[in-house]
């Protein structure tokens, strides 16, 4: 079916491959004028982009982005706002080697079980590239989001491998390449990812995300809650397994007068605490909206594994090529735009069944 | 906006308010042809039911399913079905006292926010009562799940206000009041909820859960991807705080090469562990599904809390009347219920676009 | 697939079949804030109700329809409205004689060819009677459109058998059995209709129907366009076979000099005529929307006619029992519904994406 | 809203304006498995291509498309399917003179007070123009249901300006620049469209569209009907004001004996006529499909018509610059890429819920 839409009112619909020529999206419903430019997208494409540290995957991408439609004079004119990125990087190699061989514990098991056909090159539509036209669109959501609301959204690295990682200078995360908010680290960090590297295996992660400003009554329960559609796309995000909001699965050992949020006039919000995370029922409730979410290794280690073939034949494989040893170094930004795309769809939705916002 | 719907093509439409005079869905899209009884979807409800043991509220409802529409001389037809509870045990008091108060943590000041106007009465919509028409839409996929693919799907606690609970003997999960899976820790937990009530106050509480038999194929990247819907549903269900998915935030800490599920001919279903909870980049292996789901304690204490009144006053509010002191007690069947809807949506998806299953 | 739900923002999803024990809907996205009563729609089912008149099906419903949801002291809050209407006059008599039989030009062939598997009773899900539900959910909209954008809609019959029919007098429109504009027809109809039932034939029909007071900028193109919506909506409705905007077919043989409407300042809503029938480009400009409906003879003649049975032998077959013998005679108010509920759902629309409305 | 898609499982989301940089679309939800080559799309496109005759706008544009994703090695994936047109000739030149100027019976108008700004550049969104991305997602869906249906979709022009043209020969079709069926009406039609070019007028048309060899089975009631979503599809077509299903508007003077197609083992598929179009209940019934469609004149005439600025100032406006003067020309490609669209969709739904075809 048709899964690669994400939002209702504020509707992305994303394409393309890692090795095919070009990936973008379409996003349709988004509110006219609004100036918007390529810079502003392109400023948050250019925080994910590969190949800015040696921590990360060494392809070499610009992705610049060009903004096919839905603009007239620089404003947006509530059209499809189409955006393109080309592929640079596709290293036209031979891939009939792999073709036949199912990567452990990569999708490209489960895209050749479900479509009976599967590009091989570069995980193709499963590759963690895709997330470029994701967070194209996050960019012009955000902007928005900002301009009309407020809203400021913002990630950072919480933990790396095991190694915990404190949220002390939120105006540090930009200027490491670990995006954390814990600078005193980075050495540590860096240290870990050189070793992890050195020994070719990959490691696990956490990012915590908040959004800050949101208006109370963002949310349609009793199934599209708010809290429902952070999960299903931050979930949906490659690699990762694991989704909390405000206090997380330490709420299982809580009980019910600590875990309140008890309001009075005399807080700021009127909320004395938020181990809801800013939402209750489903609704935000105008506190600071706030997510962690697990991000499992990536499967592609140097060191070789039991796997098989199309053909059901038992192999060994090893990943070769430029890959991320930790997937979760980058995932700030994306987990930002996906924040933007969510916050964005419901805040259009209030809008039209409300007529109000918070 | 239209948020009461989950899936889209076995769509189901929830109704109802906590104290109105019925609750129920309309389900959109079911297959024809299969047997189905107000029997089949009676024996679900009634293990959701309330009032059931001393440890869960003592509301009073037969929650007797009627069979609206859909079926004819008990087959479907492919029409919609619509099912009927209708509200037994709405008290008919005074509810003018707690009109203009928010009761702390509750979905009180969320509804007010979005929509100007909320239903006080037990909670109206964002009542936990709600989860019955979902465990009644979740009763027809699981039936038609289970006959044609032979899916089972089931889930136990396994883990109440930081007792863990393991999960030793299926079979004992339906035969005590806690849906545990850990028979011996029922006197622990009988302790542990009967001191919890006397306390006034209430506990979180874990949920494991997992579909066996489920083909390979299910799930449509890059949005709608089966862990992205399976978060959505469980984190859409009340009180959940995260949704895990395999191994969970544990893989925050591994590396790659343990955390990689190798495959082999040698093993059952090819698979020689199942790290990714049967789901990989999104789209089921054909392992066995898995998610965990954390459950905050209801918010409903008799302790005093601070809160505020509709106009900005502040206030001091404890809840009376009848509630579960841990929601999670009966969140099994309702967990079980969402993951064979998401299923279920799955299913039609993946035959509808690539005409097979698995 | 889920086909029974009408709407996105203001979704209508339908239940029921004509003999099965009721029939029904659920609203969801439903403003909150309006006040709503039982009254406010059984106003409208009563124009509908069969059994008005000698023209029109003997059946005896009293359409009495129940609000199960949604509301708290009659006002909506924006929670989903479900709408119940037990079916009373279902004949337990035994339908096996035409349950393998196929009436010609009915749905039977089709359901049973769809589904495998049909409901003979009156017709089933197919049956004119689930029309009684969209009258129901389009009362609710039509309220809200009169109430916060004085939207008028309103419908009249404007030809019966060939009989054409003026549009003279609204006011007589609901003071007739046939829903015309042009009272002094009315014998002539009554006429007409008396031969055709001796005749044991069936008639066609025309309906014509306008909203007045729409405002400017509903319409989401280039695909959601508000004739697209309103087409949709108008030839999914029983008998319809052709739907027209504004001049409709007249524009085939016309000139562009003659067929655009002009502007100036001098005009009422600044248009000097109205070929468009308010709609340009998919959007209304403001002025009155204007659609003509064509409707079918009812395929229900006593008059034998060949057809076959489930098993492919041919039959000769009659239609028995009660039917309308000109289904156009009561559409009036269900297109009138169904208008609603298409303004409804643009102007919510258009509220999310653009803020305003018009 | 999001109101550029189209379709909910073969999902077809446009985008571009008429002077932008590209037009195009993406396609959600195509089966895995087909040979696709941009050959296959470019050959549709090439026929609704401008300039091909002095009948047509004389703007140049190749309509090259590219294929950016969805495939591997020629066979399509499962995943989306992006189509980028470049526009190659947009003009240049200043559009000041008609930015504030309101062109009579043009969508200019309602875009403004729908969203507030708009495009001025030839139309902008509201151009035909972007009927192309419809035709290439459309040669798509054509070739599936060719390839594994054996389904033919075909249109042709019925009437041009009054002129009736009759259906022939449609082996003509594609051998004339008016898409007419009736070969000898060429050399009239010539003459009918030099004489109205000179006269600086435009004139209305006709079309005919049918499918054979669809399977019974497809479309989903109550509303969405396969009738319903032709009707949507096709009156969301630029300048469409009248779709019509079978005997259409005849249909108002006919009597149920007559109109009904009688079935019986001695006709092809069953049926002795075809009245309705293959279409009963909203469902096909394995007859040919056929629709008739009315198409306005454009009301881009050289003449001067009365108009207004966008500050509310009356002028007189006449439309330079390149057009169709009868839109209806080109249609004929357009109209069969959508009925392949509305089928590929109904195709896909019918096999999700129901497992068959037909």
């Amino acid at each position: 079916m048709a899964g690669s839409r994400i939002g209702e009112y504020f509707a992305v619909t994303n394409f393309g491959e890692s090795h095919g020529p070009a990936i973008g999206c379409v996003i349709d419903g988004c509110p006219p004028g609004m100036e918007l430019s390529a810079e502003d997208i392109q400023k948050q494409l250019d925080r994910r982009r590969p190949g800015q540290s040696r921590h990360v995957t060494q392809r070499k991408e610009s992705d610049t982005v060009e903004i096919l439609s839905g603009l007239y004079k620089g404003v947006t004119t509530g059209t499809p706002i189409a955006l393109l990125i080309r592929n640079e990087d596709q290293r036209s190699k031979d891939y009939s080697a792999i073709e036949n061989v199912f990567r452990p514990a990569h999708a490209d098991y489960t895209y050749y079980r479900k479509f009976g056909i599967r590009d091989p090159r570069g995980g193709g539509r499963s590759s963690a590239r895709l997330t470029a036209p994701t967070v194209a669109a996050g960019a012009v959501a955000r902007k928005w989001l900002e301009k009309n609301l407020g809203i400021q959204i913002r990630a950072c690295l919480t933990n790396l491998g095991g190694i915990p990682l404190a949220i002390k200078d939120w105006s540090a995360v930009d200027e490491n390449p670990f995006f954390t908010a814990d600078p005193q680290k980075v050495p540590e960090l860096e240290a870990f990812m050189d070793a992890l590297r050195k020994s070719g295996d990959s490691a696990g992660s956490e990012v915590y995300a908040e959004a800050l400003g949101a208006p109370a009554g963002l949310g349609d329960p009793i199934y599209r809650r708010l809290d429902a559609c952070l999960a299903y796309a931050f979930m949906g995000l490659n690699a990762v397994k694991g989704v909390s909001i405000g206090d997380g699965f330490d709420v299982i050992g809580a009980r019910g007068t600590e875990n309140a949020d008890q309001m009075n006039t005399r807080w700021e919000n009127d909320f004395g605490s938020n181990h809801a995370g800013g939402i209750l029922g489903g609704i935000s409730n105008g506190q600071p909206i706030t997510a962690r979410i697990a991000i499992k290794p990536t499967p592609s280690v140097r060191t070789e594994l039991d796997s098989m073939t199309v053909d059901g034949e038992n192999v060994r494989v090893s990943t070769k090529g430029r890959h991320d040893p930790c997937v979760g170094i980058r995932a700030a930004p994306i987990i930002e735009a996906l924040f933007a795309l969510v916050l964005m769809d419901q805040v259009l939705a209030q809008r039209g069944q409300c007529g109000r916002i918070g």
